[in-house]
């Protein structure tokens, strides 16, 4: 999908809503455990029987997909249940492309090795799976991301600064180069800040449109954690353009409002996740018609940071 | 396992060769694709029909286990093959569970996420495939480490300093603190040492042994690249006790000499890993053959090392 698409369906849907897959049997509403329980749980890679990971999918995605644009699978709750979780990953993967293929699927994966390896994981999710993007770690550097980059209408979403109590640890860490350098005229900035600059050249050196003005917002994002508030202003100094994946709002407190406030830009620039709050907000049988209402609820709240935009 | 089972493992088998078990179909020995048509390749969880990623990884594992001390698998080739290369993931860690006992089981998967997320795969990792150690990035800090910490006997392996080129674009930046201090006496240290000294005080907090002298090498290693030479010795500083998974010997070009020189302890403390060198050493039906013969060669060299420090 590219930028232009992607701020299309925006428009048009009039939400820049993710929701994060991120899908937990110990959630899961009792009357789906139970249906499996009587149907016989899934067991099989032919997919027969009843997987109440996919079906909770399945229910979350058709009641939300009239308010968002993207969804978000976190890796971590699909391999929690090993070969299995794997199954219903992938079955949730192939049933949004086919029933809404102007969903963005985010593989919320945090992957990233050595260039080889970063290799294997890219064909993964971009070419077995097909999904649009994938989050990468950049602790391992250059050749560790770029292997990801350069496939044509897929991105990349680099963690730069992240939601949790951790991102203080070292991405809000200081750095000063050139090594050595001890006076004030040392170059001084935030660990994300210089992640977020190399990565945009490394993007021109490898992008199908490398060179070009801009290419490096066509193919990466950004994940900026909805709890780090003015740290957005930071951030569009030295990504204008860029769209930036935003947790954090919901579950671990962070404000749609501040988030937009600080990170807007002229093609709204922001995708917003929410998991928990969506997902998880009634473990009735009406627990997908409570999605929907919760979406709708953001959707709404989106609508009118649009309009206000306009 | 504990540090010391792991150092009488190392001296009973005069070695401290890890495995790399990075299964890669495209180099499979051609013998054990055709195998696979003419049987009917493994499909379905059962486990059913000839699974060459299995296959290969059983001979490789039986021939090389004489003489190394650890296996680790790199979850990348794996999860390449979607479904089928989880089953011969989970196939694989417990055919060395129970053939060889003695072996340390590494989950090189390079995960690290918000707290809850990590705690999903700590469990995933430790509980369900009873692996004994997983590698972790430690960019998103210390609460995306710390759910893996404080489970008995099992190992996290932080990222400090990794083999690739990359590992220069942040590992080996300048952090100076505190911040907004310009003038020489200013703390300067490099990201990858503060990873280290950072996560030492996290054990402290969290691990069973929390507090005790020497908790935080009871169930810390670090991975830190052959390649890296004298770094190793800045290392040591930092972390005088500690085991260190050092890749990047073979293929990637370390030297198993300099590693040692600069990152011995009196408890040994590497595991040196090689994976392309010994397990694609040959490509015909004598590939396991010629792979103990390479893992005996470095296994020998080892056993000098081990006798010259006696």
């Amino acid at each position: 999908m590219t930028r232009e698409q992607l701020f299309e369906n925006i428009k048009r849907k009039q939400s820049f809503l993710c929701v994060g897959l991120d899908t937990d049997l110990k959630k899961v509403p009792q009357c789906l455990l139970e249906r499996a329980k009587q149907e016989g749980a899934a067991s099989g890679t032919d997919g027969a029987g009843f997987d109440p990971i996919y079906e909770f999918n399945k229910a979350i995605i058709d009641a939300t997909a009239p308010y968002c644009i993207a969804f978000k699978p976190n890796l971590a709750f699909y391999e929690a249940h090993g070969v299995k979780g794997w199954i219903a990953f992938e079955k949730t993967v192939k049933y949004i492309r086919q029933q809404y293929p102007d969903q963005f699927i985010i593989a919320d994966a945090k992957r990233g090795d050595i260039g080889n390896t970063s290799k294997l994981y890219a064909r993964t999710f971009f070419e077995e799976l097909d999904v649009d993007a994938v989050t990468v770690a950049p602790y391992m550097g250059e050749d560790s991301v770029t292997p990801f980059l350069g496939y044509e209408d897929k991105w990349v979403i680099l963690l730069a600064l992240t939601s949790n109590k951790g991102s203080a640890d070292f991405q809000q860490a200081t750095l000063s180069y050139p090594e050595g350098e001890t006076t004030a005229s040392a170059t001084r900035e935030r660990l994300f800040e210089v992640v977020i600059k190399r990565s945009q050249q490394w993007v021109k050196e490898v992008s199908p449109r490398g060179g070009l003005e801009g290419a490096s917002s066509e193919c990466l994002m950004y994940v900026v954690g909805a709890t780090q508030g003015s740290a957005f202003s930071d951030i569009r100094r030295l990504a204008p353009d860029h769209f930036l994946l935003v947790p954090g709002i919901g579950a671990q407190g962070g404000s749609l409002e501040e988030v937009c406030k600080y990170g807007w830009n002229d093609h709204c620039g922001l995708i917003v996740n929410s998991s928990r709050a969506i997902i998880y907000a009634d473990s009735t049988e009406r627990f997908a018609e409570v999605a929907a209402e919760k979406a709708r609820e953001v959707q709404q709240q989106m609508a009118a940071i649009l309009a206000a935009h306009r």
